[in-house]
């Protein structure tokens, strides 16, 4: 007798990969750039999406979905700026789906929107399995963190456009290894672009926010 | 028509509870006391199990399991101080399960050990649904993640037994709250002893290393 088989992640995978596919194309109707944020709890999504906000609001119609599994401590912070925030509550999930930005998507409303930005659920595993019709996925590695983590969690360092190293401020009181970050990461992905920054100083953001801005332009 | 729904996940929380049970009598029955260490990535989860080799090494018979998703660089370290370490790569799996425990142990050997100590995957979600039949459950949040985080990944505060705060090295460079974050824990987990410590300059960890030989003694 045959034996029949359930592969769940499998299934779900590719389910969510159909739905993610659908939703690209809608943003691309609605002439939207949408990035995908992703890191480990507490490396500064909201902090850099507050950055962004700082340079491009005034260039670009900006929304933001904030994904958590609880609270909404972030969309408060966004919600200050005047920028339109959505905030999605996962209920325990570890990582935002195709699905739930479909439906946050038509929560916020995209009419006249020219960049969303996506903050995943911290977490440097689950979210890089995801696609969510996104344009470029963005990481962060806070240096604190250290230099290994690539080759510990390489789906997220291989699947992410960019990867900006937050934190660099802390630099002088830790071990991290800059050289070896970048030739791990390199050698991994050799397509990815690396921005050290200091979301708190405000080193190195410009440089950030400049590509972003020139990726915004070409779609 | 009935409807026939697969609850996947609860099904697959539900079969882990009972393996998990099984796994928590064999430990008992071998007189070994376990320890599950969880955190976000970086916070140092393996650090710290270094320094309870340090202080409890020569006390008692211990084991490691060390817990990734890809690579070997945290059991190299691990082994280099002389204890019995076996790693686990879960090969995308975003945290151990019981039956991955049950495999480990097995390979590692437990006879005459006395503690077991289960460093988990670097995630501050999934791992905290996951019972291993363990005896206590201990988190590490460090300096840099931030101070809001019980708010946002609040079951791994309330399942945790104990919570080291590591890398207070680092608090005069960063924004932490101390008192916001014990007020906000302790209200969320009356129980929870909490543990500031540095693993780096060595600072407040016998504090840890003395309640955790307390534990040890009275199984």
């Amino acid at each position: 007798m045959a034996i029949k088989t359930l592969n769940v992640n499998e299934d779900i995978l590719n389910a969510n990969d159909v739905l993610a596919e659908n939703l690209k194309n809608r943003f691309s109707q609605s002439h939207i750039f949408v990035m995908n944020l992703m890191s480990s709890p507490g490396a500064g999504k909201t902090s850099v999406i507050l950055k962004i906000i700082e340079a491009l609001a005034k260039k670009f119609k900006i929304g933001v979905i904030e994904g958590d599994i609880a609270s909404d401590v972030d969309s408060q912070k966004i919600a200050k700026t005047g920028v339109e925030v959505l905030q999605v509550n996962t209920r325990g999930a570890c990582h935002l789906d195709a699905n739930m930005i479909l439906s946050a998507s038509n929560s916020l409303g995209l009419d006249g929107k020219q960049l969303l930005i996506i903050e995943n659920v911290g977490n440097l595993v689950c979210p890089a399995e995801f696609q969510l019709g996104e344009d470029i996925k963005v990481m962060i590695l806070s240096i604190p963190e250290g230099h290994d983590k690539p080759l510990k969690y390489p789906l997220m360092f291989t699947e992410s456009n960019a990867l900006i190293l937050n934190k660099v401020d802390l630099l002088p009181h830790t071990d991290f290894d800059m050289n070896e970050l970048r030739k791990t990461v390199l050698a991994m992905n050799p397509a990815i672009e690396i921005f050290p920054i200091s979301a708190k100083t405000g080193e190195g953001t410009e440089a950030f926010t400049t590509w972003l801005e020139g990726k915004i332009a070409t779609k």
